[in-house]
């Protein structure tokens, strides 16, 4: 199952280490831009929330247990690092540029430079 | 970047369209298989919550405009027809089986076989 990038984000932490657990609970700025090919994906969009997945690219995928609790696996938590490291990250939108595909988003948690592979309306 | 599935949803809907538009809504059960691979993934699991990520793997991956609304990107919706039919559904665990790798859900949508392609805890 492939996934292709939609486009990317840019946030001030250069791993994920760095980054908030949760994007929700901290303040910190991004900008995702999305390719010429999906902005009309974006179109009407109108809501001061959005979802983001998006794929760890430097996560190690080989791990099964947490690296802080040996005794939990990785499912049991939000950690990037897993089998499959596509992260999802509910934001708050400060404004949105549909005709540009620019989104400059409150509460990121992404490494600077991850690729995203899509974006969902919150759950009501 | 490239998914591999790490176990299979078992649903009462043969499509995304008989589902509920968010499980969540809804109280349908569902069981939910992880290769052997991959049980590991879940030691330690004691939630009565669960993220899955699954693969709509039947969804229109051509699309960028709602079926429904064709004045409205797919990023503005949760619908599975998108560009990577990633999905994400909130579901409450009824029973888990860590050694069998099995969660008995409630609140699925996915329709029945989709691959599934991680797991992770809730948000708090």
């Amino acid at each position: 199952m492939e996934c292709d990038p939609i486009g990317t984000v840019h946030t001030p932490f250069e791993t994920t280490s760095e980054a908030p657990r949760q994007g929700i609970h901290d303040d910190a700025a991004g900008v995702l831009d999305l390719d010429p090919a999906y902005r009309e994906g974006l179109r009407g969009f109108d809501g001061d929330r959005i979802v983001v997945v998006w794929w760890a690219d430097r996560a190690d995928r080989s791990v099964l247990a947490l690296d802080r609790d040996p005794d939990r696996g990785v499912f049991t938590s939000r950690s990037p690092a897993r089998p499959n490291p596509v992260c999802v990250t509910a934001c708050s939108v400060a404004s949105v540029d549909t005709a540009a595909g620019r989104l400059r988003l409150r509460g990121v948690d992404m490494a600077d430079g991850s690729p995203v592979i899509d974006l969902k309306a919150p759950l009501d």
